[in-house]
């Protein structure tokens, strides 16, 4: 076989010309399009309209010199922070789960706990839900406001914890904002609350000599972490991160600390609330792993004119999927739906399974007892029973319906089930030594009014107990 | 404020005319360099050197013209088709978990399970392996050899599933290669075994209809699938696929057609081998959902000179990161293994897990049988720990370890170790029942040897049963 050489060039002279010609045309508009750009730009380097104070709280002062920011903040009012069309983007999660409600018996998240809404409403739903009362320490403002840095400066971080909620009530009104993350003289990024770097800092890290990309990720974690009230007077914001970030970390710390958020009503155990790990589930999942952060998808960059500019309307990106997920992933807005739909909908089965199982599990504990079990005889399942609680709880008090980290998130309910199930099994030898070979018949708890009526003897019995003391 | 116009353009003339000289001249090396690749490309066409026979399964004889893929496909000879630092890339599985022969005991796999090796040792190891005896039907052939589409023409595909395997030895010579996926008078993709066109018809679609991007699939999931030999004489090789290719599709399946692959020598339980469902669980996964085929990772395209082929050595992604992952992924080597490494490793740790407690509940299952518990009371606890089992061993006995499809993987561990546990509870019921109140004492079968000893009464019990019938 010969191989002919070609007898004639691909691309003839004249159309070199032509095409040289018309380069020298497009350079020229080229230069020009920059040239107006670079004049609109100017408009979107950080320069100040006016002064801001080093505590200034109320984002509408903000906004005199970043209006496009502020604008978006503003937005987070609106009451959807998730598209309809995914799992969990409505109303009452009692009513949805109502074993939720046998799960926290005895701790005040059986009274209300509902979809959350966007950072403008912080403060408004702090003062509004049944879960706070006379009891509750300042500790529960820390994330919610920008007046809260001003506050534990003036009176010092231990006293700001060591107050009462309502304390603070009066000099507590802009919801989470621009001061949270900002400087206010540079704008840079910045930790303004203690929790995050007192966790660094014990891990040897020191949070200030994060990158920016870092920043965009870390003014987040600030808040959207599991943490606990360290001290019973001192109510310390504390993130349970000495061991590292994973769920068996926390179990581990939480086991060395011996803290214990209530006791269970129904099962007797010690049992800990997660809040909203959403930071350290997400670090096992692949955004993560790329380096993208928090802002990347949940405040994406936008385009106005020639500025570019970081979307503050903090929410679902599925919200706004063509700024959040399309600058990277060249899919159909509809193929970004079905897969996250996907990952939620399974993630949601997991949870829903856990949380039938861990109810079984409190109930048969709860039996036993009844059947005259002692607490010498139940400390192995109430423990067991408290950290598949845990387990579940990490998933499903995270943000994303294990969207942040699927497999992290489907293996630990997969855990979450395994040590619940492993506890049915003793608390069934348990019951079998007291007599008892069969199943517990479960009790209604198919809505959340039924399975509150069921847990409020159990409530009051434990109430009583706790007088009696 | 105002905004003051550009006082001079950022591109100036005299640039534009050295740019657009430096524009006129790259185009020229463009064009000779596109001639230059064109002339060599030539050689790149689908052109015989040598015509080849219709049924020619001799790869060598293929290789005369397709020289490149020829001697890719022949690199499949040694040993190592995934990278040492990946778990389950060497050995006897049976030795690193033992636990495996509990499950399987009354099955050949407790004989021998070793990693796989690549398609040039098709032949040879299905010959050598200890699973296969007189008893074995040529069915066990259709995978492993080109030769067999010729035999199955000759004979008759019915009455080549239901010879014996014996009968085919000397017939039998070539492993897998080209005309188990190519035409060789066209070398385009088709389907060369009955079993996929028969579960696609079933299911009222055309597999001849698919487009080229879907054959670089669908070629492998000829022989990369869960199946099995329907009809106790027939042997007729057939996929479960008639709900659907999820495991609880499975479930449905092969609930309603009763079949039973082996009854467990310990347990009791009816129960079914998956085989290697990779196809059907990796069609959960990301990369299936965007449109990537098994041959754009397994048998990437790869450049010499001007010619691109597709490399023809199966093997791990993971061998040659650079041109199966790094394509798309623009991440160093070492991220990418990081990334698969933390994948397969919360897999492995699932599987183990599963393992344990599917051993647990056979054994408790056995015990109860001892403890006097009849065939009716044992129905349910038996279906449940076959339906575990078979959850388990879909991610099992998938290649992968969990990467093709990792929550889905999770996912479907969790749900096997939940199932056993739920038999395990009945289980621990009946014992109770029997008067057993107390959990097994498991036994020592931490190595491979002593879990073979502890199986063998069992199955020297169950051989005289089935001998006295």
């Amino acid at each position: 076989m010969t191989i002919k050489p070609p007898r004639k060039p691909l691309i003839p002279g004249w159309l070199l010309v032509v095409l040289a010609g018309l380069l020298v045309f497009g350079l020229g508009v080229l230069a020009s399009s920059i040239n107006e750009r670079r004049a609109e730009s100017k408009l979107a380097r950080v320069q100040f309209l006016q002064p801001l104070d080093e505590w200034e709280s109320d984002p509408a002062k903000w906004g005199v010199s970043f209006p496009r920011q502020f604008i978006s903040w503003e937005s987070t009012r609106d009451a959807a922070t998730r598209p309809s069309f995914l799992p969990e983007s409505t109303g009452d999660y009692l009513a949805q789960r109502p074993e939720l409600v046998v799960l926290w018996a005895g701790y005040s998240f059986t009274k209300a706990y509902n979809k959350p809404r966007g950072h403008y409403h912080a403060v408004e739903d702090v003062t509004a839900t049944p879960r706070v009362d006379a009891s509750t320490p300042a500790t529960c403002w820390t994330c919610k406001s920008p007046d809260v840095p001003r506050l534990m400066a003036r009176d010092g971080v231990e006293a700001f914890y060591a107050n009462s909620f309502d304390h603070y009530r009066s000099e507590i009104t802009n919801p989470i904002a621009c001061l949270d993350c900002h400087d206010p003289q540079t704008m840079a990024l910045r930790i303004s609350r203690p929790g995050l770097a007192e966790a660094f800092q014990r891990q040897g890290q020191d949070v200030t000599q994060a990158s920016h990309q870092e920043m965009r990720t870390l003014v987040c974690a600030q808040c959207h972490v599991e943490y606990y009230f360290k001290g019973k007077e001192a109510n310390h914001l504390t993130f349970p991160w000495d061991q590292g970030l994973t769920v068996e970390n926390f179990k581990q710390y939480y086991e060395r600390s011996g803290h214990v958020d209530w006791v269970h009503a129904i099962s007797g155990a010690p049992m800990i609330k997660m809040q909203h790990p959403d930071y350290e589930l997400s670090r096992a999942g692949i955004h993560a792993f790329r380096g993208v952060s928090c802002a990347d998808c949940h405040m994406p960059y936008t385009s106005e004119g020639g500025l570019k500019y970081s979307d503050h309307g903090v929410r679902s990106p599925l919200m706004n999927a063509s700024t959040a997920c399309q600058v990277c992933h060249r899919w159909s807005e509809a193929d970004v739906r079905t897969r996250v739909l996907s990952i939620q909908g399974t993630t949601r089965a997991a949870l829903s399974r856990a949380e039938r199982v861990l109810a079984e599990a409190h109930l048969e504990i709860g039996d036993a007892l009844s059947l005259g079990a002692t607490d010498a005889e139940l400390e192995g399942v109430r423990h067991q029973i408290s950290v598949a609680q845990m387990y579940w709880d990490y998933v499903a008090s995270s943000n994303g319906l294990g969207f942040h980290a699927p497999q992290e998130s489907a293996r630990i309910l997969g855990r979450a089930v395994d040590l619940a199930q492993e506890c049915r099994l003793e608390t069934q030898r348990i019951r079998a030594r007291k007599g008892e070979l069969r199943p517990l018949e479960m009790p209604d708890i198919s809505t959340k009014e039924k399975a509150q009526a069921f847990i409020q003897p159990y409530l009051e019995a434990q109430k009583a107990a706790a007088a009696g003391k």
